[in-house]
């Protein structure tokens, strides 16, 4: 390990620290520990030397110019924001890493032949407002009015919130960029998920953020005694709810990568000696194509339909979420590929089941991700880890693939 | 239908509005809802001959002295207390129909043999303290010290209680009777159930009620990211205990009295897009007979670890509850059979898979139990319905055993 990873070792350290809630890491919108973070990585960067800046909404934004004439700009970044009782690496990772690699190239005396910023969004997690990718949306110019009534616990709107933090009256901005001067958007992220680990590889490319489609689903049939009613009487919801569990993991485990989740259930009311009336659960559909996650998911809630007629059950669906997958630039994903064989021996393109910023800033720009391996998949948790020999693999492999681009400029 | 049918359904009506709460029927232990239906039940029984008392732990017993020398009991009864919310069948049935009939057989100049007992238990639906039939146990002798220490809502404990009621010092009592001088245990109870209503009959003799074992089982996996863990490398909670779910189904279904019942689960800290990394859910197991009971709930505990197992998950197991199973009284059960056939051309036999007042009578005296169809097997409940012309069965019932069995005699 080169002495710019142990940098970027002690650097993640250092940011983890910084938190609003003293004892375990978090740093919401606009808070204090958003400022610190912002003031201390704001630093890391001017050391590397970029010019940093913050907007109104508190994205950091460091760029490096190039001293080529008409060059354009690459993006890279990820947001400084976390979960409550977050790890150090969700967002930091991205932010932090792209730093030391330019920190890396300026010791080496390399220039790149495009201008660079380096990006730490304010807000992606979601937590002190309900509507996610709020710095990312602001840096697109895709923050709406609508955005801008979003209200945090203490009732405070959005738009509140960011003119009282910019000291003056806040009209949402156009693109920081226009598209045509932009060369594309990269972020490094940890997976979030174990197939790095399953595969023994550091690092791996992203080729797509999937699609996502979110319900509930009520199965209804007759409350009754648990002991006064023969089995072959009862219409028992959880009974139905449950066929449908079964069936929607068996579904999804036969068409990879489509992934189907229940992640809640619940028997309104319901008690140990009383059959179940009602049951709902929530379930969570993702794929990469678009197309193919809505078709499982309509085959998923007719098969619910079945279930329940056979049940003499009555089941409802109603959607709560529906996200479009985000494919990566298949031009940026071959160059990082090719990166990533050069470090690490082989690739592995694996898609994303998480949004990321990456799904704003694609509207704008192509983008590119790397996901890094984590610890037992494990992310939004104090024990969210990434080893140092991994996090030196995806900075050899950031620092190579800026100079593959800058010697195809 | 005769005279008495129809003031059986008015009773019954004015009964079910003595209650505590406005609006809705309630009456628990010792309230002043329970001290008045005492008051109003004690009415009718002194009008049908009965002589009246109340003992400490609120329980209303009328006597009927039969002439004959040396005359042993018959106690019929039931409970007047009800849950929160209650239907107005429930325990009333079974206090207001023995008036009824030896009303009946009063009018029409019979005497019986025996003595005669109608009970109002106090107390059956642990609703003010969580330990069930305080009245039957005071009443048998089995009300122990520490069901005494049982405390209410407001703190108080059973002790307490019962004596700011009694005005006095408590002691529980030996049983009122002893065994040698009675004849047995007689209750009707509406069905609570859909058995008698799916097989188009108004009344149904207990063979026996039934064996319940309950407890808690907790399925322990791997909480993981909705969108980024591949299926095959979950270890999904909630996918092992639905497994258990839909096996409890069919296990039951196909060994019949058994009754299996998974009423409450739950993936805590659950959310739609985490893998649910534990489930807790409830088991609940009768069979009228005990060894039946027991070793079907240790099969389905054997087979949730098995289920466990192959998916990598632990499962525990933690029993809660365990109540024997309470034989009626094969030749009180045999006569009684005798004059559900006389009245409605045949007879049908079915367990009781809830508990009952003849579960602690048992102790002492044999017992012998009638069931009435109830409207969609509902209790518990406003809706609760047993309808006139079943009663009217019902009570010509129970008026043909108290002659068969005065004719014995």
């Amino acid at each position: 390990m080169g002495e710019h990873s142990h940098q970027l070792v002690r650097l993640l350290d250092e940011l983890g620290r910084i938190t609003d809630e003293p004892g375990r890491l978090t740093r919401t919108f606009l808070s204090p520990a958003m400022e610190r973070a912002n003031h201390l990585v704001g630093g890391w960067m001017r050391e590397a030397g970029l010019t940093v800046r913050e907007d109104e909404t508190g994205n950091l934004i460091g760029r490096l110019e190039s001293p080529q004439a008409g060059a354009k700009t690459l993006l890279l970044g990820s947001h400084l924001d976390t979960v409550r009782n977050a790890g150090r690496f969700d967002g930091a990772l991205g932010v932090v890493l792209p730093i030391v690699a330019l920190a890396e190239l300026k010791s080496r005396g390399v220039t790149l032949p495009f201008h660079v910023e380096v990006l730490g969004f304010s807000e992606e997690e979601a937590v002190r407002f309900s509507g996610a990718y709020i710095g990312s949306k602001a840096f697109t110019g895709r923050l709406r009015v609508a955005d801008l009534r979003l209200r945090d616990a203490r009732n405070h709107t959005l738009l509140e919130v960011i003119e009282a933090h910019a000291e003056k009256r806040y009209t949402p901005p156009k693109a920081a960029h226009h598209k045509s001067n932009l060369l594309g958007y990269f972020e490094v992220h940890i997976e979030q998920g174990p197939v790095l680990e399953a595969k023994k590889l550091a690092v791996g490319v992203v080729s797509t953020i999937a699609s996502q489609a979110r319900g509930r689903l009520t199965f209804r049939g007759k409350a009754g005694h648990a002991g006064t009613t023969p089995m072959n009487l009862r219409r028992d919801a959880l009974a139905g709810a449950a066929e449908f569990v079964i069936f929607a993991e068996a579904f999804a485990g036969a068409r990879p990568p489509l992934v189907a989740t229940v992640g809640t259930i619940n028997v309104p009311g319901g008690a140990a000696n009383v059959i179940p009336g009602e049951t709902v659960l929530s379930i969570d559909v993702r794929h990469p194509d678009d197309a193919i996650c809505d078709a499982a998911l309509a085959e998923l809630v007719r098969q619910a339909q079945r279930t329940a007629r056979q049940r003499q059950l009555v089941c409802e669906w109603e959607p709560t979420m529906r996200h479009s997958a985000t494919p990566c630039s298949p031009e940026l994903t071959k160059q990082l590929a090719r990166s990533v064989r050069a470090v690490q021996g082989k690739s592995l393109t694996l898609m994303s089941g998480a949004g990321h910023d990456g799904v704003v800033l694609a509207a704008l720009t192509p983008i590119a991700m790397l996901f890094v391996r984590c610890r037992d998949g494990l992310s939004h948790h104090p024990d969210e880890y990434a080893s140092p020999k991994d996090l030196d693999v995806a900075l050899r492999v950031v620092v190579d693939f800026l100079e593959r681009l800058g010697a195809e400029k």
